[in-house]
């Protein structure tokens, strides 16, 4: 069967048996989260503990997948991590974060998400996110709007930057790699958003939430550079559905592979921030993925 | 009867009365934080929800607890905002942030707290912080422990910054009043954390969820700049009860009504932040009270 083939019904199923998944695996994240604080006091054991819940968690969802649809394709962060080649064909592929907001969940802090994004024909199709600590499952299909727990979600419509509160990336995660360069610009970004009046900023380390976030109406707009495909997939869906303006940060059109992303609620406030910022450019991971 | 006559007994009695006091008030929050977005589209009756509910809670608080004891004295964040007098005295006197993280609130981001710091003659005797979105109820008494929904908690053991999540203030808060010079310090301070390699920041914008999540030992330690006493109050009881280390964040004792504090689960990571920042001063706002 070849990937146009493949119709909105066809989606339906497929997102049917991986939102029982997710469930299923939200399950184990839930009982890690609540392990005993003495099996995470030192590095070592955090370590153990993640990896084995990540992949857990990732295993789960593939195996799972794998078996009700044996063609399709994947790309996890923890099969990748551990050396699985990182290839998009046109075939239905599911991008998997098994837990995205790693330092979160071991320093039990209940931002959190399981993310799964398909995509179909390098193009993605729909999108969920589940924070089984909270309990908010929120899901959506291209062209069939945005959901949290069942309910209609919707952004917001605040549109100039010195009415918004807003997520943006401060430096720490990319400096190791990126030198004291890419500190300079984040924190220079930084402050000409102070400068223009935000109502306030907020670092949740957890990019699917900070976009779901973005999709409720609760942040109004959220920049990122350096993240990987399996930290947006699924979000940007729910985005997108949630009536979201989603951009690259330069202000080209979103493409996930890209490794950065800006979304707002509203077109004119993605504008502004565009403008002033200074960007970061990272290497693409693989050809473009749209929405 | 005089200040010293207050028993262990008192601070009990005391205290049994606010925690039903705050499960009341919970419910007005929860109600009001679960209202359709409709409600809260424009600026204007953003602010009317919020000083409604934040207006009905206090209410509800003070009147409880002088019905209770006549005696007591309060300071609320609502009095003291709509005129009242700051007045501190050696009787029992209630501190109150009816709703800490006034923004998420508005912007439904689950991280809020109902505030009740208990001073007796000029220490801080008691705290309780609730989050009635999550359901989390953090309560200690000086002496006694602090808890999370009755279970005791405890502050993280790491000791060095290049280990540690932490919370640190951004500037956006204070620039409006202190201008560029207080933002350019903040982003040098934040600089220099990011350089020191910690593995995390985060602003969560809520102080009182800042502190609670070190007493729980989910950051490492948390820096703020600017902030009111009612903001830190019932958290710095409680984080204090849970082991956490808590000073100035020049490295003197911490004094409710500095407008400043450094709190850390280990006193070597405290005094590593506090010899790293270069530290901002505010009047205070009236004599000192400590732990």
């Amino acid at each position: 069967m070849t990937a146009a083939q493949y119709s909105d019904a066809d989606v339906d199923r497929f997102f049917d048996v991986a939102i029982s998944l997710v469930e299923r695996a939200g399950i184990l994240v839930l009982h890690a989260f609540k392990q005993p604080s003495s099996k995470v006091t030192t590095k070592s054991s955090d370590t153990d503990l993640v990896t084995e819940t990540d992949k857990a968690v990732e295993d789960l969802l593939i195996q799972g997948l794998s078996k009700e649809f044996p063609d399709h394709k994947f790309i996890g962060e923890e099969s990748v991590s551990s050396g699985q080649k990182f290839e998009l064909t046109d075939a239905p592929t599911w991008i998997i974060d098994p837990i995205d907001g790693t330092t979160n969940f071991v320093h039990r802090i209940p931002l959190l998400g399981i993310c799964l994004g398909l995509v179909i024909e390098k193009q993605l199709k729909a999108g969920i996110v589940y924070n089984p600590i909270s309990g908010d499952l929120y899901t959506a299909k291209h062209g069939k709007g945005a959901f949290k727990n069942g309910f209609p979600i919707r952004v917001s419509n605040t549109d100039a930057l010195n009415k918004a509160v807003i997520c943006t990336t401060l430096g720490e995660h990319n400096f190791k790699d990126h030198g004291e360069k890419y500190l300079d610009t984040a924190l220079s970004n930084h402050r000409k958003v102070v400068l223009s009046g935000a109502r306030g900023i907020r670092t949740f380390g957890c990019s699917s939430i900070n976009m779901i976030y973005v999709a409720q109406g609760s942040i109004d707009a959220y920049i990122e550079y350096g993240l990987r495909c399996w930290d947006a997939a699924a979000a940007a869906v729910i985005v997108k559905e949630a009536g979201g303006y989603l951009i690259d940060p330069t202000g080209g059109p979103f493409n996930l592979m890209s490794r950065c992303l800006l979304c707002a609620g509203e077109e004119k406030l993605a504008k502004e921030i565009s403008s002033l910022f200074t960007h970061a450019k990272f290497e693409p991971e693989s050809e473009a993925v749209y929405y």
